[in-house]
Order: structure tokens, then sequence, then C-alpha cells
């Protein structure tokens, strides 16, 4: 997995980024800004789907590092993302049925680097991630991954319920961790699963939720809320991994 | 609970917090300087035991909010410390066997804050920290524990091992979750119990670990060596939850 530069800034450098086939996160264009070259790398962000902001100069003027950004940044994935396939095959390759978290929008990029951790550690082929309202992969993520994004491959997926269609074609069952749900220790989460953990505030998103087959509660014995999202992840994930070895 | 300032400067109000009972985290001193108040103050800090630093002028200058700290600073705790024995009261008051997390140098305040987050909703009866080489009770722990702090009493400890053997004499086991173990799944957790999380980097300290009556290991199927430290703390405590709740 290749480390990349955080920050593309000008013209031509952000036009070569995109046709070298590097992954941009996000695109911040100079608003009302309509020549040639800006309307060149607009359809470039098209054709890759990235997500573009438009704003003030005044906005680019203070991201910029060099100075000299000529109305165009943009923000480069810091590791190459792979696909839902490769970690299909990841499973297949270990002759293992399949064990994906699927994090719905977890916005602070130190939970990402834990969850992606955990994940590594707990036996996960892959993490997918959705386009918009999360962390990508960025030098931070992979610090607090402390090292497993060099062994766990990311997705990055523009519509997660989608995904979860596709793959339930393919025999994956979806649990997510939420509030009202049967208590964990209960649920059968053996076979080729997907765990689903929601956003740091909000949780999970209705529609994702709907689309999983089982809604996992953890007790909560407790006088607040929530767990923090990756530890979550971590308790969730281990039941899987105790009831998967049989423990 | 009661929040206090994080920082105080100057003799009289230094030698004031000390007199008033607030609890001083980390005491700074001029070095070499020996007058009466400063004597005074240091005295305060003996009786107290409070960790004191002994730094040049230009590291006050840096440290100081307000510019006068003739020669003294003061790190006062966010939060209100408890003791060990509020916390076996809080497990008498409840009924149940105590269950306790001890903390053997968590350093990031993020993971503290997490790990109380964690203790408040397995059910446990407060967090045990050491008074050296660890993080105290500051306005990023409140925060990152997301109101637990108002509810799970937290004790700071000179020695971790003696409050350890104290316990003991009460009937606590200790498990710690470190390499090397017997898978925790395979564990008897029941009954009344100490959790020991090390630190993020070195994990347990040597005669931390030889005062525990078990080692837990956390099964890891992945390809780098530990999980994070708080979601570590809540992987192990689950399957305390899980095997106290007889699942």
């Amino acid at each position: 997995m290749q480390v990349e530069n955080l920050t593309i800034e000008g013209r031509n450098a952000v036009l070569e980024a995109f046709r070298s086939g590097k992954t941009i996160d996000k695109l911040f264009l100079l608003d009302g800004c309509q020549d040639g070259p800006i309307r060149s790398i607009f359809r470039e962000s098209k054709k890759h789907d990235t997500l573009v902001k438009f704003v003030s100069r005044e906005r680019l003027d203070q991201m910029s590092e060099t100075g000299k950004h000529q109305g165009v940044i943009a923000y480069a994935a810091a590791y190459t993302y792979s696909t839902v396939e490769d970690i299909l095959e990841n499973a297949r390759k270990k002759g293992e049925d399949p064990f994906i978290f699927l994090l719905d929008g977890i916005e602070d990029p130190h939970n990402l680097g834990a969850i992606i951790r955990t994940a590594n550690l707990a036996g996960a082929h892959g993490v997918i991630i959705p386009k918009n309202r999360a962390a990508g992969l960025t030098g931070t993520v992979a610090k607090s991954s402390a090292g497993a994004l060099n062994y766990t491959p990311v997705a990055k997926v523009t519509n997660l319920t989608t995904v979860m269609e596709e793959l339930k074609k393919k025999g994956l069952w979806f649990v997510c961790a939420d509030m009202g749900g049967e208590t964990m220790y209960r649920l059968n989460l053996k076979g080729p699963i997907g765990v689903v953990i929601g956003n740091e505030g909000d949780g999970v998103s209705r529609l994702v939720r709907q689309n999983c087959d089982m809604i996992a509660s953890i007790p909560m014995k407790g006088d607040i809320d929530s767990l923090n999202a990756s530890v979550a992840a971590g308790v969730l994930a281990y039941e899987i991994v105790r009831q998967r070895m049989g423990s």
C-alpha cells in the first residue's frame, strides 16, 4: 500500500493527480471560476465521482500550504483504497467466511484508525467506508491504525445500502450495534457477516439500519448513553470472534 | 463532582489551593529558589504527596498563562478524585461484587476518557489510576468520558501494587490483558475482580503483572501487535460482563 501526498495544489498538479489515477478524497475549487483548466479539473472530478466543494479565495488561501493554489486544492488519500471485491477475495484466499466491517459515517480519524486496527486483529477481511460525511484514509488514520492499514483493505463506496444489498446476494448477514436490539450474546453471529458501526453522535442511519438482518445490543449497565464508537466496534467484533471460535 | 481551574499560578494562589484541599496533580517550582513562601509551598506539597518538578525560569515563563507565576505553577485536577474506599463503598451500596479498573500508566487523555466511559457502561464501580507517568483528570478526559466522570469514581494512588495487595485481602482477584496468557474466554472472571490495563506502548509493568492472579489473552488473528488500549479495555471488560450475566 502506497503513501501519497496529502495536499495537492495548483492546476497542473491536481489534473495530473487525477490522470495518474490517484485517489482524490476532496476537491476544493474557487467559487465562480469557469476558465478552461478549472473546467477540465471539474470534468475529471465528475469522472471519478470526487466530492467537490466550491469555496472563496480567502478559504483557499487559508488552506494553502504553498501559497500557489491557482484556485484549486485537492486532498489525496494517504493510502490507496481497495475495492469490495478485493475484500471478498481476501476472505476467499484465506478459505474463511467473509467478515467485514461497515462504518456508517465514522468522522473521527482516531476512531477510524482504531477500528481498522481492531478489524485487523479480530481477523476481519476488510473495512468499507462511505464517500460522504466520513473520515478518509489520512495520515492520522494511518498512525492510529498502528500499521493495520498496511494489511487490512479499506474500500470507499458511494452508497452503503447498495453495497449491503449486493453483499447479501453473496450470502452475507448484517448486524449493527444499536439500542433496542437483542443482547449480542443471544444472537447467532457465525457465518459470513458484516458488522455495521454507526456515526459517533447519531448512530446508525435509518436506511442502513433497515438493511440490517440483526440489531445487536451491547449490555449497558451504567448512567450514560453509549460507548465510544471504536470501543463498541471492538466489543461487538470480539463477540463474533468468540462465537466463531466456538468458545 | 466539581470542576476546578486547571492552572494555578503565583505563591498565594497555590498555597491557598493546597490549604483549601484542592487536588494538585503537579507542582512546578523555580529551580534553586529557596525563600520562605516557596519553602512553605514545598512543605505543603510533601504533606499531600504531590508530584514536584524543579524547572528553569524560561520553562515557567512558557507555561505561564498570566505572566505572573512568581516561581510557582500548579496543575489542579479538573475533577475531584475519589478514594479506593469510595469505590468499594459504591459496590457495597449496589450489593454487587466489586468490579474495578486499574490503569497501569494510560497516558493518552482520550484513552483515559474512553476507558472511564466503558467502566461506567460495563457496570464497574470505579477506576484506579497511578500518580506518576499517567494522564490525570483533565478537561479532555472529562470530554472523552462523555459524562461518565460525573458517575464513575476515579481514585489516584501512589503505588498500584500496594493497592492491589490491599484489595486482594478484601477478596478481589486481578486479571490483566497481556500476551502469553490464557485465552480470556477460558478464564473464570466472575466474582470480585480488578481488570488491569497496561500502558499504550509498554503494556503492563513487570511488578503489576506479577501481582495479577490471571493473565488474559485477547485472541489476535491479525498482522499487528495489539489493540488500542481503550478497545482492549472494552473487549476484556465485556467478557467479564458476559460471564457475570451467565451468557
